[in-house]
């Protein structure tokens, strides 16, 4: 109930990425996301905002 | 209900920054949260780890 779902901007357009995040772990410039149902993600991103009542996790890419 | 609480990670320990949190927006070195209670708390800080199940938003210091 309570689960954020991750997007990522790209072209300034949000797009989702993972849905029912349970868990974010940064390391360097890698963000890796578990779902509630054990889907796994890694994103080359930084956390840009996260919105409670929206439940969105928004990350933005980081360039090479 | 859904809210999860904001920590930092200051010597090895995390320490409470602020309960509730509604919203994180991230500008350059700096977290800028929101509770829902209307509280606000600024930290050069980025984000380590977001833990769902245990409403955990961890931080770590940016050094200057």
């Amino acid at each position: 109930m309570c689960e954020a779902h991750a997007y990522i901007l790209r072209d300034g357009k949000e797009e989702m990425v993972l849905e029912s995040v349970d868990a974010v772990e940064i390391k360097d410039d890698h963000a890796h996301l578990v779902s509630i149902f054990g889907e796994q993600k890694t994103l080359k991103a930084r956390l840009k905002r996260y919105d409670n009542h929206e439940r969105k996790i928004l990350f933005e890419p980081i360039d090479a």
